[in-house]
């Protein structure tokens, strides 16, 4: 995350105003405000506005005149008691803003997440910077044998080593072939005045999945938590998974009531087929149910299985 | 918009508290923060909280790391810019939340506005206030007979003595309907002790549809613009229209630069077909065109010369 | 649900017509296509249009040139898996369309329902029917006592008596109300001649929110298995709960592999949270659970009961 | 757009079957449905299926129990009235779904537009064909000099031959690096025994944008309206927009009132501001208008006699 001296520089200017607002404000996330999170080995995330709290939640569900809120444990059982109904449209009146820097494959499955506000960096108007994501080597990964679009075990040895030199080569190699094709470099540099170079919307297509992009990216605290929900998942590809797990870490600090009963509700709990239901009030009575009596399949049985922490 | 002494109260007490902030801050939209503006006989809309200003737009069409804003007059020129080519994701990346009082009528035309985030007050939960909106007399029209929408003269002498009075007696009546079934009244004092009140959420379908709602709604500054383009247009119903227009003078204490910009290229000006564009080339060469030969239907013509601030 | 004779007509028409079509069409839905299902005292859906079938969700998972399909227990073995873990975008590539009859009280919580398109019947613009919604006696009932929105016990007696006169009553008051302020009939005919009458779009407001409208609503699979998820759940209100049932009905015939996944994983299902789950392993491990070591409220216990078939 | 005979076959096989359905159909697209129109090098689009025709439209407008059409000049007259005022809800009732095969730099584009359902063929699942948009000769241009994202002249010569070469060269290479780390071709035979091969999540991140992805895209006839008037507009660029003009074509034979109004109303039409209304009421009256004194800026003002037809 190599910012530069004057991106740094715009980014202490930025933080060491401070102005008297009446809005709500919370001082846990204002300490990190505009401040980049490293992710990868290039990428991060920082958070660069948001809009309410906990009590902001609180304050919408009850339609208030004024704050809304009640005592701290009142507040706590109310957020806990939407979270666990799903009443989801108190959650939506907080609102949060991200800048992330994020290579494009990843960015590619990012915004299949539709309910959100982005402005990408647009490699029609500028030139993309020379940077792009090399996996550390200990998440060099073989295809998965049991699920077909996982990781499996780690790669080692030679095979290791050559991934990783043809991973760089061919990126170093697209971006020269870009930089060619545009007759500029990214400060703008003509490269031969002979040349007229070529338009930035074509050349871009030169640059392989890896290279880094960046975004503006806002939305609703609800939508955030359904991102998070599935892109923190271990069902989700390492590379996007690192970043929700960075932003989970900002949502702690801005609504901890919420974060706290998004673990206990949705990342900590499980969801139980009709099936599942009744091997579980079986098993609680004390009968033995093996996988061919309870109808499910094998994999969902594992799953079952796993999930209550028992051996399959 | 008779405020109770509590409300008041909580009211004041928000906006006697101010903290520091690092995020961006409009001191022209805190001085109203929190505060109702009247709109109608009972309603009214007051802005609860607000993320971004003019810059934030320009912020994010650039993806800067900083504030991203040059001089004044770059940063207007981007904003108009961006209105004039529809660029939309940067007004995105404001948010403003209105705490709203209104006719069920109007809050069912405003609901059709899907892109924004909505609590509402329950009437499954809590007793509606006696509180119902009658129109003042110079609203009081008749159907237009041109507009199959909308309304015509406005309505006079004795007809509109006894739609006023018909309206206020069916009112009260409903209430004393609803407080009777419910059993109980908007103190929540039981009226019988011997009969057990009627569910709330049945009891409500007694009122009519003039009756004051309230919710929380949050959107975006783009959606915003496009809720106003549509709801301050002289064709949406009065009632809304009054909402809309209270609401224009809360954006232009936000977002000056923007709010100037929308004026410019959407509420004050006009969409002109490929045959009224025709029609105008062949004006400006000094010709007569007429509807018949322009290929228009009566209506559209007129539209056009309306426009055009020609006689038809 | 009192069809004229015209509209029977129209219904008639189409249903006689066919026409052959290369596009999947499902034969058990064809059956029913524009015939009305009653619901409540005046109410129906009807299903008007459709796109896909299970199939098309198989299709668009494998993203394929033909069918997409293989073995029937292949293609249920997809969908169980996609229902199962959330991969939601293959059921959006189904699509239906209905036109639905309801009282506006129940048009107002179904419309919070975003992601669906909706034609309302405009009474800025036409005169609404002497049509409105009066619950049958088993279903007054009286305000619940441990649940703040819902309902109790079935109000009987006198009370209920006195209930249902007064709703129509007041109901039949208000549309006398609309009328007169008219000037107009719902035959379009004048009733006093030297009276202007009052625009539609202000005299609509004397009605109260039992009278019916109708809309024509579509939406996709995926978000019509939330819609019917949440509305056909025992918290919601029965009014709207008849509609969800009578639609989860026509699901059935649609998608019958898709609906059987659907009652299968998500209505027939359960959510635990991280102490529901501790505490369930502990119970199958044979263990003693009180709701006092759980970390629970007595609520959240009461629910996790219900759920595992225990008394609490 | 070399569809494999298997492909192709699947593709007949759908084509021959016909089944009755009570639905709308529209001979003119059922012709061409399930068909590939062949885009760019490698691409496509298919019509895989749709909901409604133009009468579906009248039909919600009316919200109708029959059909809803009346005369053909009446249909076409509010289809026309709908457009010209946006009243977009009835366009919503009408659906269409595509399978589209296009470069990833068009797809980043494309997925932008959020209101669409898509399922895209998964490179985590499966392996990317080895097929890589190279632009024609003829579409190798220079950066504008006037438009800062946007393209300029015609680039020819050994600057052009280089750059087509180097494009090749480089998408070939990443192919090669790209299966050489998966240890697997795209038929998916294995290529070194000795080597486990990387996962297919990581592998692909070698891939450059210029490499073809496949996905099914479903959107409503609003919606598509609206993406077809941004991305088949002049300054759109060139590889997305013969994609937007190959599905008007689909759009012509599906809703043809609709495409007109379309036409008409949107695609031919222009938007004025409010001082370019000041400037043609001026220009109307036979004054002589500059720049200096419109208001605008010269690119506004450039922009705004293009529209009128004038020189500036």
């Amino acid at each position: 995350m190599p910012l530069t001296p004057e991106q740094k520089a715009e980014i202490d200017r930025l933080r060491a105003e401070r102005t008297p607002t009446r809005r709500a404000t919370v001082p846990a996330l204002e300490e990190i405000l505009y401040e980049p999170i490293p992710v990868l080995d290039h990428g991060f995330i920082r958070v660069i506005d948001y809009m309410g709290d906990d009590a902001a939640v609180v304050q919408a569900a009850r339609v208030s005149y004024g704050k809304g809120t009640k005592r701290v444990s009142e507040d706590r059982g109310l957020i806990e008691y939407l979270m666990r109904h799903r009443h989801t449209t108190p959650f939506e009146m907080c609102e949060i803003k991200y800048h992330v820097k994020l290579p494009i494959f990843v960015a590619r499955q990012w915004i299949r997440h539709r309910t959100a506000n982005v402005n990408e960096y647009s490699a029609r108007y500028s030139i993309l910077d020379n940077e792009f994501y090399i996996p550390a080597p200990d998440q060099l990964a073989t295809q998965s044998s049991n699920n077909r679009q996982g990781r499996g075990e780690v790669l080692s040895g030679p095979e290791a080593r050559r991934v990783l030199e043809l991973l760089r080569e061919d990126s170093e190699r697209a971006y020269r072939g870009y930089v060619e094709m545009l007759n500029e470099d990214d400060s703008g540099a003509v490269l031969d005045a002979a040349r007229q170079g070529l338009a930035r919307e074509l050349a871009r297509m030169n640059l392989s999945l890896n290279f880094y992009t960046q975004w503006y990216w806002k939305t609703d605290l609800h939508n955030l938590l359904n991102f998070l929900s599935l892109r923190a998942d271990s069902h989700a590809q390492y590379e996007i998974r690192v970043y929700a797990e960075a932003m989970i870490g900002t949502v702690d600090k801005w609504v901890p009531m919420t974060a706290a009963a998004f673990r206990q509700y949705r990342l900590g709990g499980a969801h139980l087929s009709e099936r599942g239901l009744v091997a579980v009030r079986r098993l609680i009575a004390g009968e033995t149910v093996t996988q061919e009596e309870s109808g499910m399949s094998k994999r969902e049985w594992a799953e079952l299985m796993e999930v209550l922490g028992q051996k399959g």
